[in-house]
């Protein structure tokens, strides 16, 4: 199927309009018409080159939402005008015991992510949502829950996720006290997901001057990680901290902020981290950890528990031809949350 | 009571003999002729002022054995006579959460540690095991099985609850995957805990010079973490590492070795650790955390473990007048495992 889509050709060059195919539909194939992808940073990184070499020319995009145009002999769940979505992932090994449970994000083969990734099958680079169509065996489509906005809904892919899982996989529950780092795209993302959870939540900034917002979220307050009194005083304060900060930082401001067996997860891929002191570590049996997006399933919870639950990123949305822009402004910083494409721009490129 | 001990009387003098008093009984002490006394890395680093200053003169030691010689008027659980021992900790506050649910090492008032702490009733500071006697509330006095080698018992009180408490807690048994960095003090006895638990147990080391030895404890072998090749081929072969490597080290070698949702578990406080990468957290949601001694139940629970499967650590017997040599080679790391004083020397100081 011939399809176009935005892409990086390479690692300094701007995304530019690509016509390329996406492949013939498999048995067990959906295609998908995109109408909205969020942008999310690692898009930047990856194209960037940040991250390692990449395959270019090179669409990135994994928070891709759209209505299903045809599907193979073998497709079960989803038909024609189905309305779905697309996260991080493609297609992974489905046989080994991290597939097996649910969590093809650790696929013992690796994961075969939404762009910049060999297919499993033919070899070619996977080609992700800044484009006008995607291909996608059906293991690996997600269902948009009746009467679910669909552009707000793109972020819930990646941004919701990653957030999602380890508040699922470290039981947060009623009344568990969460500290959020950041109030970036995962951030508020974090904050209001732990605050449906019944979670009382803080989010620790450097400053208070997000604070209006942070309530109007959910949370508590704002935690400020430059105020040393404040910091003694929050000591032992958290059962879990989702660490959301984009860059290098020192973990022993907030390790402490832990209570005995607490835990503080690290949700983006940041390089090397300050040098960390094992007292925190071992006077309070806390612990740091990293988490990766979720799987399938837990990917089709979040957004039927954002559907319930009525949580919507905050979206600031764009046109493809402004792309660019977005990601310079993504480089400085300078946005609210999260930019979602409105993919109908695409159709004057 | 009159007693003797070895006391640092500096940051930078050698232990020498000294005369003490010992408080006179309260209702619910329990005096101690001490016959045993490990050497412990701490005593050194707290004597040495490693870990900040000290109330001199200081009489170091926490891995205690000795006999009942006097209780006091409520004292329920122990009798003249009875085989008892004392570890890291002579008290607590004993309401808190912690305290409460039997994990007095992190009691929200702080725990009073065997010696260098402020008594919870007089202020004086408490003094350690290189002594001819301690007093000591009987909620912090443990009891040595029947039949126990009362000599070799004595590192179980730190090197053993050091080791077996992160082993409980993160659930270790039949056929879990243990590494453990290092075949020091505490590292030959988490090999031995584990293994008694059912685990399969590879040692982590520099090079293979101790793998005869390993073997000798239970270990499958030693895998070379300077060995590039070798530690590619053990990626993910670790469901929990027992980190007991005694200086600042680079977690980044072994936080690849862990499996998905594994954890490495540091038991001991050596300052800033090199820059930890996030990759490998993330990418198998591995965790790094601490762990403290343990709770006294579980302190009680490791001294019958060891004595029904007939774990002892390996101990180098000394006299107390030897003591400033062993201290020397401690700091040289010039042991096998673990010295003991046999306290009957201290007779003739």
């Amino acid at each position: 199927m011939k399809t176009i889509g935005y892409a990086a050709h390479s690692a300094d060059s701007e995304l530019v309009p690509y016509h390329f195919e996406r492949r013939d539909l498999r048995a067990n194939d959906v295609a998908i018409e995109i109408l909205y992808c969020g942008v999310c940073h690692s898009d930047l990184h990856t194209v960037n080159g940040d991250w390692g070499p990449q395959p270019y020319p090179l669409v990135p995009g994994h928070e891709i939402v759209g209505v299903v145009r045809s599907v193979g002999d073998d497709v079960k769940n989803y038909q024609v005008g189905d309305h779905v979505a697309v996260g991080c992932m493609v297609d992974s090994c489905q046989h080994c015991d991290q597939c097996q449970h649910g969590e093809e994000q650790y696929c013992r083969e690796g994961m075969t992510a939404t762009y910049g990734s060999p297919d499993r099958i033919d070899g070619n680079s996977t080609q992700g949502g800044y484009s006008k169509h995607i291909v996608v065996r059906e293991e690996f489509v997600l269902r948009i829950p009746d009467g679910m906005d669909m552009a707000k809904a793109a972020p819930i892919l990646c941004a919701g996720i990653t957030t999602f899982s380890p508040l699922r996989t470290w039981n947060v529950g009623e009344g568990t006290r969460v500290g959020v780092i950041g109030l970036g795209g995962l951030g508020h993302m974090a904050v209001k997901l732990a605050v449906a959870m019944g979670a009382e939540v803080t989010v620790i900034s450097r400053s208070k001057s997000k604070e209006k917002e942070a309530k109007a979220l959910g949370a508590k307050g704002i935690l400020a990680s430059s105020d040393e009194d404040e910091l003694k005083a929050s000591a032992c304060a958290f059962d879990i901290i989702i660490d959301t900060a984009p860059v290098k930082h020192d973990l022993n401001v907030y390790t402490p902020l832990l209570d005995v067996d607490g835990s503080l997860v690290i949700v983006g891929q940041v390089g090397p981290l300050e040098e960390p002191l094992t007292i925190p570590l071992v006077m309070g049996r806390r612990r740091v950890a990293g988490s990766l997006i979720g799987g399938i399933a837990e990917t089709q919870e979040v957004l039927d528990f954002c559907a319930k639950h009525d949580i919507y990123p905050e979206c600031e949305m764009i046109n493809i031809d402004q792309i660019n822009d977005a990601f310079a402004r993504l480089a400085k910083g300078d946005l609210a949350h999260r930019f979602v494409i409105d993919m109908e721009s695409l159709d004057a490129a």
